[in-house]
């Protein structure tokens, strides 16, 4: 082992670790003053700015056995960003703040920045982090803000889907969930604890890679604001909890066809963490992107909420992936 | 005990604890759309924003024990405007992401919004809070970023400093140090852990107070600029140590005069955790606000550093409350 590899947190001091970390991250297009000062300045080309923010914490959003450091570099990145462009923006800048057991390799600092500079690169070229903040925890928690610019726009909220929309996602559906399911049952050692052994075989299946590192249509965000999009959000928590919030916050029902979510249905509505982008467009629009229709929009008679062929859904059933384990495993 | 009393995180869920905290915080002056959409819009008048992100972990930077939810939120409050201030921005909206057990009870959440709101109200009117996560964590975390606009102006740096400027503080000197020396003394119980009993009385001392809850003169920041301030940083980890960091960056030293220290110069250097703003002035200018001239910029012969009356310190020693207290303990 190299003589950096020995190194924690612990032994070089949280500013130390930070000093390290952050030069492995891209400095974006938007920067005019990155790290290093009291605070950072970012550009805002239109006077405003799109931010979000969005925790992952060590028990409920990720495990250390099946999650490299490169992984929750990327699905950091990736979760955030999608977050932005559901609004119909470009991601500019983010800042990360990161608390970790003392005992954390610097190295697996490095690996991490790696990977969030690597779903940087992927999903959102020219979005730099111009900032972040490190601390000593016993639990491992990962904070990101991410901005965005709206190059002009009006953002696309939640509540402007309209009675005769086209109802489109662009990005998978229930493949993240997939994967979760498969490492809920198969990443285990023999008393049921996540086994990295076990996390490093299941590797090879796609759908386990995409839950732990996950690349939606980021760019498809602004396309579809540029085509017009009506409402648009990211699935994090799966398609029937996220396109309920669509038909409350536009006061109508969305009308899934069950033809149009693969070959199990069920799955793709309860699946969460695809972070693909659910939006509406208004009928006779050419779908941008990768966008492709799933149903329609219907007056909320009877009440804002979803339904899969005109029929209500037995229970708008969510994403909690915390309810099946404890907090304590793993 | 109320109804909502007996409430926790776990037992309402995290969207719906979220749900509740953001009502208590303040929409602000600058925000385009608040929370409730995948991101938020605020308003960034001269097409650059100022972003600084903070930690708050249990252990390392408070203790329950000690601590009560409106300090909590008071000092997210604090720590993160006068980042911002002492860039020379007047702060203009934040971001709060809560990690916290499982059994915190709702209220808790609400008198931390409350004391988050009272401390904007106090340090930064105007200042709204624009959007939040909230998740389930075994260590209490509360991660802040906060925004800022320059109106106008240069960013001030780190970097300005200038042989012949004069060095000066708004805000008090080694206050917050004492009041934690205090607790650390005190506010124990019989095996040397905090203890709630001892440390609620020693409320009394407006030393214990500060540090628990300080109200450094966030607006000093713009006057700064406004005054032509050279160089500026907050103080958060001692004055030494601060002070230290303006004299690498621009390359001087910082020649400090004891008998501007007040009655105990050691304890002005060492203190952390005041968010007082340090500051470089061209000779012969007004002070603005409430600053005060408590040293010189000298060339850097013999290197960048600070100096007291002329004479190196024997170390410079910075503010690591953590090294004192086991994670575990309170």
């Amino acid at each position: 082992m190299s003589a950096s590899g020995s190194e924690t947190v612990r032994s070089v001091g949280e500013t130390e670790a930070l000093r390290r970390f952050l030069p492995h991250l891209p400095a974006g297009d938007a920067t005019l003053l990155g790290p290093g000062d009291d605070a950072a300045v970012v550009s805002a080309p239109d006077s405003r700015f799109v931010v979000t923010t969005d925790l992952m914490v060590h028990g409920p959003d990720f495990r250390l056995a099946w999650s490299t450091p490169h992984d929750l570099g990327w699905k950091a990145a990736a979760s955030n960003l999608t977050d932005v462009a559901a609004m119909g923006a470009r991601a500019t800048a983010l800042v990360v703040a990161l608390a970790v057991p003392g005992e954390t390799p610097v190295d697996f600092l490095v690996e991490f920045a790696d990977g969030l500079r690597d779903g940087l690169a992927a999903m959102a070229p020219g979005c730099g982090v111009v900032g972040g903040d490190m601390s000593v925890s016993g639990t491992m928690t990962i904070a990101v803000t991410a901005f965005g610019d709206l190059e002009g726009r009006e953002p696309v909220r939640r509540s402007g889907a309209q009675p005769g929309d086209v109802v489109a996602v662009s990005g998978v559906l229930g493949r993240s969930g997939r994967g979760l399911d498969r490492l809920f049952a198969e990443g285990i050692d023999e008393v049921g604890d996540p086994s990295a052994r076990r996390g490093l075989e299941l590797r090879h299946d796609p759908d386990v890679l995409w839950h732990l590192a996950p690349t939606p249509p980021v760019a498809d965000g602004v396309l579809a604001a540029l085509g017009g999009a009506t409402s648009m959000l990211d699935l994090s928590d799966g398609l029937a909890l996220d396109a309920g919030r669509i038909a409350r916050a536009s006061g109508v029902v969305l009308d899934l066809a069950a033809e149009a979510l693969g070959g199990d249905p069920l799955e793709a509505l309860r699946g969460g963490e695809d972070h693909s982008l659910l939006a509406t467009f208004p009928r006779g629009a050419v779908l941008p992107g990768g966008f492709r229709a799933i149903g329609r929009v219907l007056p909320a008679v009877g009440g804002p909420r979803v339904t899969l062929d005109g029929e209500g859904l037995a229970d708008a059933t969510g994403w909690d992936p915390y309810l099946r384990w404890s907090g304590a495993a793993g």
